[in-house]
């Protein structure tokens, strides 16, 4: 197999990690295991590689982590919103 | 900033994402709401990653998705082991 095909399948699904649990979490509505902290640092870190990918104009890194960052903070958004109805 | 010096802060919480989620599962033993799906594609993903990373002989890719496949690896050890403890 291509180097590169297996680059791509492993971005691929790299992209889609968050979608499993931002489904689940849409669905259940419970946020109480899911861990804040994690979504925090995926946010935080995803929008350094968005910068990074803008300043070594990669359109592969820019892309890639649009969609997880869009992931990261549907959860950010699921979690508080679940917090504030439900306190712990 | 030197554009590396972001991608290496980046690279550093990539790694570091799953961390949080491990601690609090493990500390609280309970996965009802964590995706299960989330960290099977999570452990494949990485798994492409290192494998594309052995291929392209590049150590940052190999060194970074060992540390992110332990952490996968982890939560699906915690995440059967709470379902065969406590079957939903």
């Amino acid at each position: 197999m291509n180097n590169e095909v297996v680059g791509i399948i492993a971005g691929a699904l790299s992209c889609t990690t968050f979608l499993p649990q931002v489904v689940k979490t849409w669905k259940s509505k419970s946020t109480k295991d899911v861990s804040l902290a994690m979504f925090l640092i995926a946010s935080l870190g995803t929008s350094l590689w968005l910068y990074y990918g803008i300043l070594i104009h990669s359109i592969s890194i820019i892309g890639t982590n649009i969609i997880v960052l869009i992931f990261s903070l549907t959860m950010l958004y699921l979690i508080f919103k679940n917090r504030r109805k439900d306190p712990e």
